[in-house]
Order: structure tokens, then C-alpha cells, then sequence
């Protein structure tokens, strides 16, 4: 079932939602009716996929490989047209993980937004033929399975004692974002493995953005001899810095505005660096001193006014253990990472523009900044 | 360094011999003086394995991939010649791997005999170049790494709460052989993973004798996506049925003679199947009578006439999920499988043979036959 024609497509569809387990797959699945893309194949299931690949490799063609959530944003864009410039042929797939998602976290709410995905991925793939340069790929395939083809014996578990077959990169998953989220990094390196045996790329393209992702996954392709190589792509940012990232739709004016802070403050302590600090005390102190003030400024202001949030970390890690540094050796740089927590508007103004759902949805922000070694 | 040729060999085992950090990797290293591989080339590294790969790749030659840890017997060799039968090409890698030897478990006295597994290969070689049969392949290449190479990062931890990246495989893993070595099925899952990423298989050969192995073998291929197919060949088996394994040279006569007790025991479980029983207590009774028996006889024999075993246990299972049954469905068949610890001699006879390392080390037997659904 590698081209989804329209008749074939629907029964495809049918049969599919018939074997789907859970509300948040229901979700995927239906929101996908409408868009018939035409410039590059879709598969749901990896047979076909690989024949796809054989073939590619017999005809000495290269796959770049872009994973995403779906939700594609600037920042996909940008790993993409990263990967058309080194391969003749470009593989996105389109899975929301489950098993990266904790019980608690924010799986069903997750967007999924099929329709204008394919749609963007249609008109980048007319922007670079156009482009006509040489080396200039395309994308070929988009993969969006179901989860019974990525879990295909037992169900997708994201409890962290759950059971079924999972890659685990330790100590790197318990850091950072680990801290908070103990089976995220299990549930990426575990999709991720599956991803690039389904796809067997020449190389894999991940944003800046995700820095531990990042980590892991280099550690992943060196650690399990992966053929493949890894890419990382700058962060793609909103003009005032903002972080591209599907899940600022959530956001709505007044949150986006005060969550512009998480990279404010990265920028601190950056300038921080740059102008000769070392210690963690100076460098995420000023990082500190900027999530200090604006969190007092927005205590101040009423719950119609103002938008609350908790620092869950300001990170000055080792770029390559993710250790967390006291000094930062200038000859090695360093990881400056932070998340914060967007809380959920307490009160909507009349003809407030709240975001998706309504200014309801607690928002995780994240955010990081490469202090490159000096010279 | 692909083709290692004599000046080139001697300083290339100079450079790994530094480079080498355990005991045990130093042993392996040792013992590989002497032999001159001809027919095939000896890779310690992956970029050249894999330069070989893509070239037989975009020349249409198929790969077959049979991992070892060395000490290579005639199971070994009915893997290759099945893997001649249907691939062009067949890479054996020989690997000792650490991860899969428990902190009190047998990794230092893990038989390593380099010159004496070329020698076969070698001679395998020869006879399957003579066979001619179309679709006979040879082998091409040893993969034989360096413990550095297979784990480049953190040190190979076999440590349950050790750091590192590691393929789960669970609630399999923890089953039968698990029971008795928790860190086993995950060495086992990450070294193979490592293995197929570094060869990229069409096909990957198992013998049955491992069969919670090849079971596990069997999902990590499904749940991950791997493009390879997982063949498991028949046990081989000495004259009067002991079950050949590299393990089996530390047995000596008399452990070895008391040792068959495990195949015996197993085949009155099967008969007592094929004669129509499905219920547990009636085929394990079956199995459980042979081991009570000979062991109440070698109790009843002197330190220096006896040899002593205790049961580590005696399974029948799904063979899908290696589930306890309490009932064979005859449609569906089973798995019989047993394990016996053979203790170390408590007294040798003066011109006994008792084995390498004279009947001192403890041996762990394991067997297993399949109950082949009624049609």
C-alpha cells in the first residue's frame, strides 16, 4: 500500500482505524481525510518503504531522513532544505511517538495537523525543483505509519517500568530534560532506532533546538555502529528569538510574550561568556537575575493580566556528557539549556487571541544556546 | 586496515594491545598470533566492513551474517553452510562480548581460540568453494572486533544498574535464562544490534539451541524494524545427543557422560507429548524423573566417581512468549527447555580426563527441544 490512491486509501484508512487502540491514534488518523499529495509517495507500512529505499541505493541516490511529530513548523522546513542540499532524495516521517510521552504529559492534546503538513512539504517540495540547484534533492516519501506498525507486538508502554522492546542511553536520558521527563529520551532513541531501520538513511537531520536529543542520538549512531550520519541544523527563530516549536500555538499573545524570557535569559548568560566569565555562579546567575525580574514584574500584575511560569532548570552542561559544568573550559564551550513552565492563563481578557485551547494548555518551553569554545 | 598482511598485522596488533583495557580482551588479542587468513579478509574495524558491504550491495551479492563468540563447533559451521545455501556472501563475526556475562559468570574462562577458528573457517571455505552448488557462497569476511570498537564510548557494563546504551527486550528477557542471568538477553539484544548495524544482513543465522535467543532474536528484528530476515538452524548434536556448544570442552568425561542427562530428560518429556499428554505435571514428570533419578545415583556414588549437578530449571513454554503453560494447545506446540549447572568435580582419578581447566569450572548446560504442533 505504498501510493494511497483515493479508493484504495479509504478502505486503507478503514481498515486502519479498525486496529487503532488508542483515542490519540483515532485522533491522527482522522485528521487525515483530504490532502492527496502528488509530488512524493506516502507509506504507511514499511515493505514498501523499503523497496522504495533498495531501489534508491541500486540507482546510487542518497536519502536524507527528516523525523518529525507532524506540526511542521519553519523548523522542519529548515532540516529539510538542510537535507536537500546533501541528498538526492528526502524521507520525512510523520509518527507522534507515544512512548515519548509521559501518563502525565501532553500525548492526545498534541497537535496533529495532517492536511497542512502535506501541504507545506507540497509547496517546499515545488520551492526546491524550482531551485534547480545542483544537489538540490527532493522530498521523495513521507512515512506515517500507525502505531502498530512501529509497536507491532506489544502495545506502546510510556510506563517507565512498562514493558516491550526499548533502547535506553544512560546516563545522558536522566539528565536535563531526563530530570522531568524520565521516559522521553527512552521513548526517542527507542522510535528513532525504528525509524532509521525503516529508512536506512545516508543521513539524519535534528534541530539545535532539542540539544539533548541531539546528544543522544550522535551517542545512539555511535554506540550501536548506525550507518548513517547526523546533521544538526541551527534552531529556526521566531524575529524577537522566540524558539520555533509545534507547540507554541498553544501559547497565545500574552504567554508568547513573557515566554520569550526562557531565551532572554539564554542570551544573558551567553553575553556572559562572551565577555570573559567561566564560573556557573556568573553565567546562569545572570541568566537567573532576567527570569527573577520578569517573574516578579508578572506577580505584580493582576490574573488578567498576567502570565505565570516556573524555571524547571537553566542548565550549564558539557556538550558532550551533559555533566553539569562549574567552569566552563573556554577551549570546550558549553551547553546552556533551559525549560520553563508556562502555566495555564488564570483569566481571558474579552477578544484576547489565547491560542489553541483556549490559554487552557500548561505550555513547557525549551530553549538552548551553544557557547562555542574561544579561539 | 582491512587486509591484514604480516608487517601491517604485527603493528596493528601492537597499536590494539595498548589500546586494550580488560584481561580478558588482552587473552583474545594474545591468542592471535599465528594464523594467516587467505580466503577471506579479517576486518577489526567498521568503516571497512561497511565499504565492503556497499560494494556487494550495488553488485547484487547478498550477505548472510552468523555472529560467534569464537571457539567455533560444528554448530557453528551447520549455520555457515546453511548461510552458503542462500546468500553469496556469509560474514562470521567472532566477539567475545562482555555485556552479556554476568559479574560472577564465566567471561575470563570463556574458551578463545583464534588460530584453531580461522583453521575451520578456512577449511569451510574450501569445501564450500568445491561444493559449486549454484547459490554456494563463501565466506568473505571475520568481522573481529575490538571491545573498543563495539562499545566506543562508556566501558561494556554487565552491571544491571550499569550506564550505557542497551537494547531491552522485555518481559522475554527475564524468562527462563533470564531468570538465572539478568544482564544475558540484553548483552545479547545490544551486541546484536551493534553486529547487524556494522554487516546490514539480508539474512542473520541462529542455531536452536539458544532458543530464548532466537525467540528474542526473533522480536528485536519485528519490534525494531530490521531489514533482515532471522534463520534458526537445527541443534547440533554429538552421536549420542548432547547438544554441541563451545562451553562443552570444560566437561571432562565423566561430567560429560552425566551432562547428557539433560537431552535425556527432555526427550522422555517429548515422548510423553507425542504419546498424547499435553498437561504440564505429566510431560515435566516426565523430564523430572530422568534428573531425579540420575541424581539420587550419582549421590549414592564416591567424591571421586560422581558427578554432581543441580537443576536450574526445566521449562515448557509458549513459544511466542515464552510463557509457563499449564496446557500444550497441540495446535500451537510448545517449548521444552532445560538448564542444569554441572558443579566442579570434587575428587579427580589419577589419569581421568577431566577437561580444559581440569573439571574445576562450573558448567552450565542448556538444551532445548521444540514440540511441534499435531497436525
Amino acid at each position: 500500500m505504498s501510493r494511497l490512491v483515493s479508493g484504495v486509501r479509504s478502505l486503507s484508512r478503514l481498515i486502519s482505524l479498525l486496529s487503532l487502540a488508542t483515542a490519540s491514534n483515532l485522533a491522527t488518523a482522522a485528521s487525515r481525510p483530504a490532502a492527496q499529495p502528488s509530488s512524493f509517495q506516502v507509506f504507511r507500512d514499511v515493505p514498501s518503504l523499503r523497496q522504495l529505499r533498495h531501489q534508491l541505493l541500486r540507482n546510487e541516490r542518497t536519502v536524507g531522513f527528516v523525523p518529525t511529530m507532524g506540526a511542521l513548523h519553519e523548523g522542519h522546513l529548515s532540516l529539510i532544505r538542510e537535507a536537500a542540499r546533501e541528498n538526492t532524495d528526502i524521507f520525512v516521517s510523520i509518527y507522534v511517538n507515544p512512548t515519548q510521552f509521559g501518563v502525565n504529559e501532553d500525548l492526545s492534546s498534541y497537535p496533529r495537523t495532517w492536511d497542512s503538513d502535506v501541504e507545506k512539504l507540497e509547496k517546499l517540495n515545488e520551492e526546491l525543483g524550482r531551485s534547480g540547484a545542483p544537489g538540490s534533492g527532493q522530498i521523495t516519501a513521507i512515512f506515517a505509519p500507525t502505531s502498530k506498525v512501529m509497536y507491532p507486538t506489544l502495545p506502546p508502554s510510556s510506563d517507565i517500568d512498562g514493558q516491550g522492546s526499548f533502547v535506553t542511553i544512560t546516563p545522558l536520558s536522566s539528565k536535563l530534560e531526563g530530570g522531568s521527563r524520565p521516559v522521553f529520551f527512552r521513548g526517542v532513541a527507542t522510535v528513532c532506532m525504528k525509524l532509521f531501520n525503516a529508512t536506512t538513511p545516508d543521513r539524519v537531520y535534528f534541530g539545535q533546538k532539542d540539544v539533548q536529543q541531539t546528544v543522544i542520538i550522535k551517542r545512539m549512531v555511535q554506540d550501536f555502529l548506525i550507518g548513517t550520519e547526523v546533521r544538526i541544523v541551527s534552531t529556526a527563530r521566531e524575529a524577537d528569538g522566540l524558539a520555533m516549536s509545534s507547540r507554541n500555538v498553544y501559547l497565545g499573545d500574552r504567554r508568547r510574550a513573557v515566554g520569550l524570557t526562557i531565551y532572554k535569559a539564554l542570551k544573558a548568560a551567553e553575553d556572559a561568556y562572551q565577555s570573559g566569565k567561566v564560573s556557573r555562579a556568573d553565567i546562569l546567575g545572570a541568566a537567573r537575575s532576567i527570569t527573577d525580574q520578569v517573574l516578579a514584574e508578572q506577580r505584580a500584575l493582576t490574573p488578567s493580566e498576567r502570565s505565570l511560569f516556573e524555571v524547571d532548570y537553566i542548565s550549564l552542561a558539557d556538550p558532550n556528557t551533559l555533566d553539569e559544568l562549574d567552569l566552563v573550559d573556554p577551549t570546550q564551550g558549553g551547553v546552556l539549556s533551559a525549560a520553563l513552565k508556562m502555566a495555564p492563563l488564570e483569566e481571558n481578557k474579552p477578544g484576547e487571541d489565547c491560542g489553541l485551547g483556549d490559554g487552557k494548555v500548561p505550555v513547557r518551553l525549551i530553549d538552548n544556546l551553544i557557547l562555542q569554545p574561544r579561539a
